[in-house]
């Protein structure tokens, strides 16, 4: 990123920190206990807005909503989200309630409902308490301030064990252009997206001027090297959405791909998808570290991309990062599998600077050295396949005895 | 199966059950403690001979030498087989041993080294410690004997907990034939394998005459009717390997595919392979419960087989499972990423034959009913996808806190 340096992160930022944004997160009764689980996101002037949506053949109704919103609205002025259950398969009634719960909104924030964007994660296959839902977006509305970023990113979380949220500024044509982000997931969390689909619930504001179509294409490469690139369990939602508003309130000339600073902006942009979607894999269920996996020297980026979701979902590569053993036979077992095209006989594998495999065989390396690098909670594996040029990165994480017992939900 | 009845099991059959095998299995010293590691198959006279490999680009050193054996040699007479030690990854070195154990192996019977087949399983990356071989298999060599079937099948075990054997009977052209089979695994198990692909170690003895050609069939279609239906943890090993010898001791007409009992044939290997491959998943790594997995109604079988493998590799259906949770949001979400092509709102899904999903959506079955089913060790999960007339079966099981902590190999 050759503009790295000229993007700042802001202290505390979240998705109420760019201009005319304010937001809430307050508790509907939707999630057993005491926690917040219905968030409200509102500009006060339109927003171009665009966004991309899981593969999934069960979209949830509320997804199956905005795509269809989408396609005939560049502008929304609010969305409202809530967590404690996913309104998918969930039939007639399921989309009929994702349009109450945008009337209602809409309603409550005197806005055109077409306006209104919706999203929902939880359990799978139950009717929204509507009543609650109801009751809550109007207490959501009220609570609407410039400081409710926080409470926001609070209220959509689910198995999250922390919020996932950021903001940056960066200088375009003389205006402060600020950008806000927020997150959430931590299971159900798989790369195998087809873009321009992407994972996980993510809301990205900004009060920069940008054209539609501009902030279209920077949405999905955005996604593309964020998002799509994470794995925490390997299973894909019905319910992953990534959102983007512009209410252009920093007064910059219009954005367009050929703008002095476009590359700047969609580098910014690129970094608040990037750093929400390294903060799911952080906080992935069960977690004890995060693997950055690099597939250097392919044939093509498709075969370093195989290789990498190969070894990002592979079992026994997790177990074994959890158990702090190297095990690069796993590892290249999974290369091999993978359907990415290369000379075994050439493989080289490193964790950190520490050779493990050298030429598909092992590299002597003292065992113990390369232990102390996976008792770290962070480091990086890298798969040399010496084929070609082609790379490609993932973020990826250990399975622990945590991520069963969270996921095998006690009936018993 | 038409000719099910035909096909009579052997109370305590094993690979020494068809004349004229012999086996052994003896303790070499490759594996820690005192457990057996290396077994003997040896026919009395030459044994047409096939088999199917892994897919994974890293072959083992043993895979390589039978692949490259196979292709010019239709007869074999024996195979020689250790655990403890995959011989995989271990470069030229690797190919060396594998060739010096058929050569040694040869040397102690008397026999053509072309005529000896190697295969082997264990940890990856670590050469043979050759001299522990060479006395091995002169022991195992001078261990064969009829009633050896038993101890081979121990000494093939890894993180096995109890050996897989298995033999059944057909009469065909007036004669008794009989087929006998071991297996070994129950870790690094997935199907995503090429056909004419096989997975696992697993070893099938005939006394039928029959002709190369058509063992060769045969072989393929059994293995894709069992070892490539079988999931354990999604991982594809280097070592996958499926043998047949049949040494015509019977004494029965030449068996080809016009025989009058070529599918009563086919049908009695088909069974032995499917035997074998379900025990591998019921001996899975801490499995605590076996799924069968159906799909009716698929469009085409491909849609079937995609929807199958996607709910077999899930890990949150996998948890799911071992907590007794019916959780069938879960069961469609893998179906709706999987890539088949269906209706989501006309997806029905059953455990054994309670509904859990109609039509999309929440069948009200009384949870506990379904949780009543979930607490049995075995299950039938039926998806329903009302698109078609095809179908598939796959056989997997459950994850554990047990499968994170033999897998995760306590280094520390």
């Amino acid at each position: 990123m050759e503009n790295e340096k000229s993007i700042f992160e802001i202290p505390n930022g979240n998705i109420s920190s760019p201009l005319g944004f304010k937001s809430s997160g307050i508790r509907a009764g939707l999630k057993q206990g005491e926690a917040l689980d219905l968030a409200l996101i509102y500009s006060e002037c339109p927003a171009v807005t665009t966004g991309v949506f899981t593969a999934n053949l069960f979209t949830a109704a509320p997804v199956q909503y905005c795509k269809n919103n989408l396609i005939n609205n560049i502008y929304s002025r609010a969305i409202i989200i809530n967590s404690g259950n996913a309104n998918a398969c969930t039939g007639k009634q399921g989309y009929n309630d994702a349009v109450a719960m945008t009337d209602y909104t809409a309603e409550q924030l005197n806005i055109d409902s077409n306006n209104i964007l919706v999203a929902s994660t939880g359990r799978i296959g139950t009717a929204l308490p509507m009543d609650k839902v109801t009751k809550g977006i109007a207490k959501a509305a009220s609570a609407l301030s410039y400081n409710g970023g926080h409470a926001a990113a609070k209220a959509i979380m689910t198995t999250d064990t922390r919020p996932k949220e950021i903001a940056v500024q960066v200088n375009i044509d003389g205006k402060t252009i600020t950008i806000g982000g927020m997150a959430k997931g931590s299971g159900m969390i798989a790369p195998k997206l087809i873009a321009p689909h992407a994972t996980m619930l993510a809301f990205i504001t900004t009060d920069a001027n940008v054209s539609h179509s501009f902030l279209k294409s920077i949405l999905h490469s955005a996604a593309d090297a964020s998002f799509n690139r994470i794995s925490v369990d390997g299973d894909m939602s019905t319910n992953d959405s990534l959102f983007i508003m512009a209410n252009g309130k920093a007064g910059n000339k219009i954005l367009e791909p050929n703008s002095p600073d476009s590359s700047l902006f969609a580098e910014a942009i690129k970094k608040v998808a990037c750093c929400l979607a390294k903060e799911i894999v952080k906080d992935g269920e069960g977690i004890t570290k995060c693997v950055t996996l690099k597939i250097e020297n392919a044939a093509t980026e498709n075969d370093a991309k195989l290789c990498a979701e190969a070894i990002a979902n592979s079992l026994l590569c997790k177990t074994a990062w959890f158990g702090n053993d190297p095990n690069w036979g796993r590892i290249v077992a999974a290369a091999g599998y993978s359907g990415a095209s290369f000379d075994p006989d050439k493989v080289n594998v490193y964790y950190d600077h520490l050779p493990v495999a050298l030429n598909g065989s092992d590299a002597k390396t003292p065992e113990k050295d390369v232990i102390k690098i996976l008792e770290n909670s962070n480091f990086t594996l890298m798969v040399d396949l010496a084929s070609g040029t082609c790379s490609y990165y993932m973020w990826t994480n250990d399975i622990s005895y945590e991520y069963v017992k969270i996921n095998a939900d006690y009936h018993t």
